[in-house]
């Protein structure tokens, strides 16, 4: 089966309209493309909340900096669009860069509180950019329902928050970080990653499950973050940017454990930044 | 006839669902209250275009820097209500301060390029504030139309472009500035002014109009709006914030006219700011 492909506004909006002429109900899987697992996770999730999906591609610009990846974010829309219609998705939405943002392109969406620290702190631009295309991929489409990945934890909050402020009428759902068989969180950034590099980047997930257990077994949150990071450092990666445990709501990052927490990291290996994060246990929640 | 009003997104949703649903279509004019002839002539342009109007009171904090008008802007809710009744209004959408703006809101919408300079450089604060509560508003409603006054020139640019940039799917239209007997724009503000701040007041409207028309004939751009200043100070203003010749789409200020333009002021008399702008009509445009 060959996905049906829209590049403009009217064309993506006329093929939902047609779709709600039918009474069926809409989601949405926003993506980047250079699709794995965990994507396509996020279609079959969306295709049981709702009759058709659609999943959208655009390397969204406002979200790299000028030193980052862009240029070499890997693009292969054949292949992404036979992964997506395997998983069950019904329609690709790939407008050019100039249909998102025409020449005159004047407007942002900022969300402050849980967009502050964490990947803020390395990546300033980052949130910026992420909210005001997500908000624009939501006002194209209007879909009942949009999922979004726990992987990239910040992100997901950060677009819960915006779709509530703004009243934009769509429910935002969350899908579990998709992982390989070793642990490590599915990103399309592992492709930058060497044989060698391949190999420490395993290491992650370990350890932050290992330091997640031990808060919630009742560790000491400090000393636990501090061998945390000295682990991570023995472990081989270059840089350990942040390692944190924050509220699971609001990411403000706290050192007691008495609500729901997230422990989140971001660390280099060679020129490739990797995110991880997981819910810590607490007793009774 | 009493104006159904609610005071809640589901509410209003409910009530503009049930027009959907009989396949009516829906406009707004979204408004700070303190009704006057020209949002009731919104609710009358709002109908021509579409079947139901819903108008919206809302008194936007966040337009409000802490040294304004806030709390003694003026409220009628009732009063408001029977105007807009009268006018073929058919939903007020009154929703409580708490409504739009939980403890936890943290998103704002900002657009640059026609948000800079003029009301900008007075009140920085200000069309941030606006973006952010129109956004929101026209994402509660979804109207296929929504009604601004030519009155606030660079507000009506600010929403147009925040709506196209967003994919806000709206059709924003404007409405001509209403005009009191003597040419006075009317404006809720108008009701702060003395009887001998009125009469000052008179001549904003006459002023402007005849530096509109020396350009339009072909007269010195800089000259003219030399000479504008001056005579409005001599008329009595006790400051005249800014006097320009604007491209009509861009804002951009301009010293030539060689584009559609206008011809846009703002002056204090008393303690009450007062904005006016008029089109400078330009042969064969």
């Amino acid at each position: 089966m060959t996905l049906p492909v829209v590049r403009t506004v009217p064309d993506l909006r006329a093929a939902i309209a047609a779709w709600r002429a039918q009474g069926l109900t809409v989601g949405m899987v926003p993506t980047m493309g250079a699709l794995h697992e965990g994507h396509l996770s996020l279609v079959r999730l969306v295709k049981r909340e709702a009759d058709r999906c659609v999943a959208s591609l655009f390397v969204n610009p406002k979200q790299f900096a000028a030193h980052e990846d862009l240029d070499k974010y890997p693009r292969d829309e054949a292949g992404d669009a036979a992964k997506l219609a395997g998983a069950g998705c019904d329609l690709l939405w790939a407008p050019a860069t100039a249909v998102m943002y025409p020449p005159d392109f004047a407007t942002s969406v900022t969300v402050s509180g849980v967009s502050e620290g964490l990947e803020t702190a390395i990546r300033p631009h980052f949130f910026g950019g992420v909210a005001t295309v997500v908000t624009k991929l939501l006002l194209q489409a209007l879909p009942d329902v949009a999922a979004f990945g726990e992987k990239d934890y910040q992100q997901l909050l950060v677009i819960r928050k915006l779709a509530a402020d703004l009243d934009i009428p769509v429910r935002v759902i969350a899908g579990a970080t998709a992982r390989e068989a070793d642990g490590t969180a599915m990103s399309s950034r592992n492709a930058y990653l060497s044989a060698a590099e391949r190999v420490i980047a395993g290491r992650l997930n370990g350890l932050l499950f290992a330091a997640a257990k031990a808060i919630g077994d009742g560790a000491s949150v400090s000393p636990t973050l501090s061998a945390l990071r000295a682990d991570l450092a023995a472990a081989g990666f270059d840089a350990v940017e942040y390692a944190a445990l924050c509220d699971a709501h609001t990411l403000a990052e706290i050192t007691t454990l008495d609500q729901e927490a997230r422990l989140l990291a971001a660390v280099r290996v060679g020129a490739t930044r990797l995110i991880d994060n997981v819910a810590v246990r607490v007793d009774g929640m």
